[in-house]
């Protein structure tokens, strides 16, 4: 059985057809002896190539073209972050703020698109166990409503976005960023110490990336998190925690619940920490064997996937929030508006619940 | 440690000073030998004298008087219901009829104060995670006027039921329980059967108790319950399920939700069933060696804890949805109320989560 996405959404780019560096060990020479300029300019040269071809695409389907963008931009932008000291400072620094800049902008639009059918989904769901009764029509009555005031507001966002993202495409500054991406599809500026052999400036680098997450997640409170429904029936659940997780949940329950709001951002740290991870391996694709404490691609892939349901589950609550604080409302929108914020975040807690899970399982081992 | 209850509510009577059945395989004399009359006739006595005993203590301590006889009454009723077939028929229905009437008016009060106490211990936790911003705040105003009209809502119905009870205990029905109550402290009426011994008649009846409640937990759906946040991010947490439940989760999760309210019955009737296979265990405390098919009293009690909170939980869902109902509040209000009400129904799938895990652990093993 094929896995779907948890809501059906196009939540990451799709991976396309599937590229491969231009360089790779071949017979007779082996990735230890390849320059690590000839790697890094393969990946970063080969997605400068779709983002040019996707540029040329915009005019045939617009969203696949966005899609590939983002997808390019973002990889570009994280390899020139991780191997820095192989490339030109000021200008590696310069090309990936505009390239945020211009990532940000397409984003918005998928963001609000993929919000829209999320809310909706979930308030379907939280309509459908309506059992028809008094006491329950006020969800049905409100979700209707609640729907429609989201729709609204999501889709005025989106048109602003969209007008944004035209804008951006006519103005000089995206044409200096093509300008950069052209000359990084055929060479990339490199500093002198780019000709060591991969193994000894590759290798650390992303050694250094995978650490910096390591100790992200470190920071995270993962015994909680991987705790199911840390917020809810804390205790009543305890029957088969360890007795120090234990000890450490009743500790940290202390005031809020288990997702708590104000404890999103290190979660969302830790995503663009994995992302920068899993290009980072990306880079490496050739090499026969990984050094053993790296974290495993697929397992890092996955974990991904839990931190941007993540913060997809929180950015829909926000919506849910903000959305309720809208005048005139009616007391049935905003109930169905405070159910559907609730259980937002209880989609919150279940994807740190995932993310431990699979951290404290195999990522790292 | 001391376990606190997950609420800090004394959701069930407590314990009390730990009192023992009677008759006991003293030295020299077999459980085997004990006929089944004086084992059941011991149990139900001495639960008959704790409730004559908190009879006369109304006047001094109300509220822990009324615990007691919510607990003797629970106790002589199931005990009458499982072995029935020892006791005269038509006079333990109407007895068990009657302890049913009182019972319920005890419990009323308890029940929506016991559903205040959690209803505002929830909404403290919801509105501590406001972070203070605007988008935020619609949970603090909405957090502070939804508590106090449920606790218009809840003291009012507090208010009749303590009128109700009253009442009751000034009414000639509520003398007839008292009388029979007295004759079953010291009489016991019996049909010829009861004289054989325990383990010919007791033993039986007991194992068919816990045989009706294992195929009621057999029809209920453990596998998707054990399986945390089946409501929310369903595949997403599907990393580590064995692939056959994985399956199942997938064919049953359909339309709704983890928790669906459409759904409670079967685990409010399962909750019934596994008290009254705590109680007929509670009756055979004196034997040495229970069969091995039948559950273990430690983990029962905690089976019957988990499903405590599952009616709680959806009790105060209950009352949340009713509140909002309430004409002219605000939609702060309104909101507030939603986000209790979904995040008592995350209370509940945690619930049944406990009760799951728990089932499929030890409780059978």
């Amino acid at each position: 059985v094929a896995r779907q996405h948890p809501d059906g959404l196009p939540a990451s780019p799709k991976p396309g057809p599937k590229l491969r560096p231009g360089p790779k060990p071949g017979p007779g020479i082996s990735f230890a002896e390849l320059p690590s300029s000839e790697v890094l300019a393969a990946y970063v040269g080969m997605h400068a190539s779709e983002f040019l071809r996707a540029l040329r695409l915009r005019d045939e389907d617009e969203a696949a073209a966005a899609r590939v963008l983002r997808r390019s931009a973002r990889r570009i932008s994280a390899a020139l972050h991780t191997y820095e000291p192989l490339v030109e400072a000021a200008w590696a620094e310069q090309l990936r703020s505009e390239l945020g800049w211009l990532y940000g902008i397409l984003a918005r639009d998928q963001r609000c698109a993929a919000q829209l059918a999320r809310l909706c989904a979930a308030l379907a769901r939280l309509a459908s166990v309506d059992s028809g009764d008094q006491v329950h029509s006020t969800m049905a009555i409100g979700a209707a409503r609640a729907g429609a005031l989201l729709e609204r507001q999501l889709t005025l966002a989106r048109t602003r976005a969209r007008s944004a993202a035209l804008q951006a495409f006519g103005s000089s500054r995206f044409h200096a960023v093509a300008d950069s991406v052209t000359l990084l599809a055929s060479e990339l500026p490199l500093t002198v110490g780019a000709a060591a052999p991969a193994p000894q400036v590759l290798v650390p680098l992303a050694t250094a990336a995978h650490r910096r997450l390591a100790e992200a997640v470190q920071a995270l409170p993962l015994p909680k998190a991987a705790y199911p429904y840390n917020g809810h029936a804390r205790r009543a659940a305890l029957v088969d925690l360890p007795s120090q997780a234990h000890a450490e949940t009743h500790a940290e329950a202390g005031a809020a619940g288990g997702a708590d709001e104000t404890q999103d951002a290190p979660w969302h740290r830790t995503r663009v920490l994995v992302q920068l991870s899993r290009y980072a391996l990306e880079v490496l694709d050739g090499m026969a064997r990984p050094p053993d404490d790296w974290p495993n691609a697929a397992r890092l892939r996955e974990a991904a996937g839990a931190l941007d349901r993540h913060r997809q589950a929180a950015d829909a609550s926000t919506a849910a929030a903000c959305a309720a604080r809208t005048p005139r409302i009616t007391p049935a929108t905003a109930y169905a508006l405070g159910v559907l914020h609730a259980d937002q975040r209880c989609e919150v807690e279940a994807a740190r619940y995932a993310f431990s899970r699979l951290w404290q399982g195999t990522v790292s081992g």
